[in-house]
C-alpha cells in the first residue's frame, strides 16, 4: 500500500519502520532533516510537503505533538487536504481533544476524505516492537480498512466508536491512570511512614480491593518491582509532562462537556508541581517523591 | 479449644458461627441479647461480661465498631483484661487506627497476654461464607498460633508485620480503593458525557492502564458489571458510611504520621457529601451519582 | 477624540456609551445590528467592518469575549491592522490570558501599534455607571496616554506593569476570589450545621481573621448581607461561568508558568459542579449550594 | 475576685498574669513546676491539684492544649469537679472540638456549675497585652457574669450563642483563615511567576475583590508587609501545626455534621506537607514555600 506518514519524531518514527518493514511504500514528511534521512536510509521517499507527501497515496496517517500542528499540516496551503485525492483516509494517531478530532473529520469530509483518530499507547517500546494500542475512532467502513495498516504496527487494535471516541478512550483512560498513580503512591508512602514493609503492603493490594495497575505493574515505591521505572531512578517509562499533557486534555474535554474532574485536577497539580520541580522529563510515577522526598526539601 | 467472641454484629456473628461449625466451644458476649440468643441457639455459651467471657479460656476474639469500643471491652472493671489468664492471646478483629492497636498491644503486654490485630475484608458475605481476608499484625509465634483458627473464618490469612501492620494494611488499602472508585466514577462519567459507551470504555480500561478493581470488578456505572452494586441500585455491597469511616482511620493515621494524603483527603469529602444527601447506606460506589444525578438536582 | 470601538455586548455597549457621553467621536462595529443601531442613535457612527472602524481614528478600543476574537477583530482581512494608522494605540478590554495579549502587542508592535491590555472589573453596573476598575499593561507612555480616557469609564485606573500585567493582576484576584468565595461558603455552611447564628458567625468572621471581600461584602449565606446577591436569589451579580472562564484563564496560565494551583483547580471543580447543574447563569456565591442545598438533591 | 487558674503554658501565664496584675486573687496550677512558680513570684498561690486550686473560689479558668486535658482536669480524682462549690462558673478557654465542649458542660450542669466555653484568638502578643479576642458560648447569665474578668485579659469579648458556639466561631474562622491564606500564596505565587511585581499585585488585590487578612495584612509574600512574618523568616507569629491543629478540629465537627470541607481538608494537607517538611514551627504563612521554594528542592 502507498501511505504517506507525517510526524517522525519518537513515536512517529518507528511506527513508520514498522509499515516499511511490512512491504508498504511511504512517502515521509517531517521538519527535522535527520529524521527524514533517517527513514529513507530505510527505504521511504523524502516529500518536500505534506501536500507533497499525500498526493496520489492510498492512505495517509499523521503522528503530531498537538491540534495545532494537526490542524497546520492538514489545512495549509502546502497541506495534506491541498494533494490528498478524494476518498482517500487520513488517520490522526496524535493524541488530541475529541472536539479537534472531531472538527478535523469534518473538515477532511468536506473534502471527500473519511478522517479516522487513532491514538496509541504503549510509549516509543511498544512503538518500536510494533505492540502498541491502538484506539480507533471511526466509522465501520473506515475502521474495517485502516485496521489491517495499524496491525502492523500494533498488536490492539480496538474500535471505540465513531470519530473522536479514540481520543475520548485514551483520555478517560490516561485520566484515571494519572489519578489511580498518585493514588498508590499516597497509599504506600502512608503505609511506609507507618511502618508496614512496603512489599508487603503492595503484595496485599494487588490481591485485594486497592489492586490497579498503578500498583500491581508499575508500583512507584522503589523496589517492589524491578521492571518499573521506579526500580531504576524513574527513568524511561511515560514522562511526567506527557501525563501533564493528557490531563490537560482531560481537563478541556471535561470542561466542554461541563463534567467535573475533582481528583482529576487535583492530580493534575501534583504532575505540575513535579515539573515545577524540575521533574517533567522524570516517569510520572516518581510522583511519589511528593510524598517521601523529603531529605531533598531541606 | 476454648474461645471468647466478644461482639455478635453483622460480621461477628457469622464469624462466631463458623467457629462452633468447626467444632470449637464459644463463650460470647454483646450488649444485645438477640444476638447473644442466637448464638446460644447455635451452642455457644453466654457469658454475663467480657470478664466473665474471658475467663478459662484459651483465645479471645473481639469484633467491635471502633477503638473506644475495644478500650472499654478490654480495660473496663468486667473488661478481659480482668478475667484472662497469663500468656492467652487476644485477636481483635476490628478496624481501629494502628496507634491504637499498640496501645493495646503493650498494656495487654503488662498483662501477660499477646494481642494480635487481625482487620478483615469481604464483608457480611464473606463472614457467612467464610471467605474472609485477614490482614493479621502480630509477632511470628502469635501469628503461627492464631493462624489455624483465623482460616476457620477466612481464606486468606496474611501477616503483615508486628503488631498494628494489620489495621496499616487494611486502611492503606481502602484509602486506595476510595481513591480508585471515585476515579472511575470520574473517568466513566466524564466518557459518558463525550458519547463513547461506557461499555466500551469499561472493556478498554480494563485492559489497559487504567485497570483496577474498582473497574474490572466493581464499576460504578450502571451496567457494565451485572453482580456490581451498582447494577442493583447501589444496594448491599460496602456502605459509603464504613468507606467514611475507613477514611477517616487514613486521615488519623498521616495526621500522626505527618502524611499527607492529598487525593484521600479530597476522596473522603466526596463521601461525606453523599452521606450529607442521606446516601451513607448505599454502596461507595455510589458516589458517581456526584458526577452524573443532575436530574435528580433540579 | 475619534475612537474606533469594536465589541458592543453588555460590557462594551455602556462603556462606548460613555465615551459618548463625554464628547469623545465613535466608529463603532459588532456583529449584532441591533448593537450597534443602539449605539448609533446614541450619537456612534457604524463601520462595516474593524477595518473601517479603526480607519483614520486616534485610539481603537476592543470589548471581545475571549482571545480568539480579538485576534480576528485584529487580523482578519478586514481587521483593525489592515485600517490603522502607523502610531495609533490599540486598547483591548477584554479578559483575555496574558500570553495571547503579550502576543497581540508584539504583532500590533510590528504594524507600529502600541498595545494596551486593560481589562476590567465591576460588573455591567459598574461599566453603566462608569465606575469600572481598569487593570492596566502598558509601558508609561503608553498609559499616559489612555489613562484619560479610560478615566471617563472608569474610577479606578491602575498601572500594573508592563504588557500582559494588565490580565495578569486580573486573573490573579479573580483566582483568589473563586477560592475565597468557596472558604466563605464551606466556613459557614459548616458553622450553620453546628449550630451558630450565620449573622453572629459572620459578625466575628468580619472582625476577624477569616475576614475577606467575599465575607464582608458579599457574604453567600442568605440573609447576611442585603445588597448580596445571596439576599436575592443569586441573581444578577458575577455568573458562575464568568467565573469559571477566569479560573479557566488562571489554569491556562498556571499551566504555562509551571505553577500548581491546588485549590484554584478545586475551587473550580466545583464551579463547574454548579455549572453542570444548570446553575451557570447564577452568581458565583450561589456555590454555598452544592454545601447546603440539600433537600433539593433527594 | 478569687479565681483558680489551671494551665500556665505559652498562653495561659501571661493571661493568668493580667489577672493578678488587675486585682484577683489567683490558685494556679500547672505540670511544670518552673511555670507554677513564676507566676507565684508574680503574686498567686499554687495549688497541689486541680481539685485543691478550684477549692473555695468564685471561679475557674482553664487554659489547655487538648480536649483530653481538659476532660482529665476536670473528671480526674484530684479535677476540678472534685473541688469545685455548687454554682461556680467554669470557663475554659482552650480550643477544642464543639462537642467535647458541650459534653463537658453537661458534665459539670451535672454537679452545679456553669460552663463556658471562651476559646481565644491574638497569640502570645494579645495575651501578653491584654488584647486577646474571646469567643464566647455561654447562655446570657454566665455571659453577663464572666464578661468582666475576661475583658481583664482581653479587648473583644463576643457572644456567640450558647455552650459550644465559642468553639465553633473559632474553628469555623480558623478553616477559612487556612484557606485564604494558601489561596494567597497560590495568587502571589503564580503572579510573580507570569512577571507582576509582587507589591503592584498585593495593592490590587487589597482594594479589589481578592481582598482578605491574609493578604492586607499578613500577605505570605516576602517584603510585601513589613510587620508580617514573611518579612522575617516566617518566625513568631501563628504556627503552622496550630493551624493543623484548628483545621484537624474543624475537620472533626464537619464529620460529625455530615458536612463537607473541599477546601479546608486541602488545605489541611498543604500544611500537614510543611509540618512533614520540618516546618510545622514555622508561621502558617509559609505554606507559600511549597509553591514557591523550588531551588531548595533541588
Amino acid at each position: 500500500m502507498k501511505i504517506a506518514f507525517i510526524g517522525l519524531g519518537n513515536m512517529g518514527a518507528p511506527m513508520a519502520r514498522n509499515l516499511l518493514k511490512n512491504g508498504h511504500t511511504l512517502n515521509v514528511f517531517d521538519l527535522s532533516r535527520d529524521a527524514v534521512q533517517s527513514l529513507v536510509d530505510a527505504g521511504a521517499t523524502a516529500s518536500a510537503s505534506p501536500k507533497a507527501a499525500a498526493t496520489g497515496v492510498e492512505l495517509v496517517i499523521t503522528m503530531l505533538p498537538a491540534a495545532a500542528h494537526v490542524k497546520s499540516v492538514l489545512t495549509a496551503d502546502d497541506g495534506v487536504l491541498a494533494g490528498i485525492a478524494r476518498g482517500v483516509t487520513i488517520v490522526d494517531s496524535s493524541t488530541i481533544d475529541p472536539a479537534s478530532a472531531q472538527g478535523f473529520a469534518k473538515l477532511a469530509a468536506e473534502h471527500g476524505n473519511p478522517f479516522v483518530d487513532a491514538p496509541v499507547s504503549g510509549g516509543t517500546g511498544g512503538a518500536a516492537a510494533g505492540t502498541l494500542t491502538f484506539m480507533v475512532g471511526a466509522n465501520a467502513t473506515a475502521y474495517e480498512q485502516v485496521n489491517p495498516v495499524l496491525a502492523v504496527m500494533g498488536k490492539n487494535i480496538v474500535h471505540c466508536g465513531d470519530t473522536g471516541m479514540g481520543q475520548v478512550a485514551k483520555i478517560c483512560n490516561n485520566l484515571l491512570l494519572g489519578i489511580t498513580m498518585a493514588g498508590v503512591a499516597e497509599a504506600m508512602s502512608l503505609g511506609a511512614a507507618l511502618g508496614i514493609d512496603p512489599k508487603v503492603l503492595a503484595g496485599i493490594v494487588n490481591t485485594s480491593t486497592g489492586r490497579c495497575w498503578s500498583s500491581d505493574t508499575y508500583n512507584p515505591f522503589p523496589g517492589i518491582i524491578e521492571t518499573a521505572p521506579s526500580s531504576r531512578g524513574y527513568t524511561g517509562g511515560f514522562g511526567t509532562d506527557l501525563m501533564l499533557k493528557d490531563l490537560g486534555l482531560a481537563a478541556d474535554a471535561a470542561k466542554s462537556a461541563k463534567q467535573p474532574i475533582y481528583l482529576g485536577a487535583l492530580a493534575q497539580q501534583l504532575y505540575q508541581t513535579m515539573s515545577q520541580h524540575g521533574d517533567g522529563g522524570l516517569d510520572f510515577s516518581a510522583v511519589i517523591k511528593l510524598y517521601r522526598d523529603v531529605g531533598a526539601k531541606r
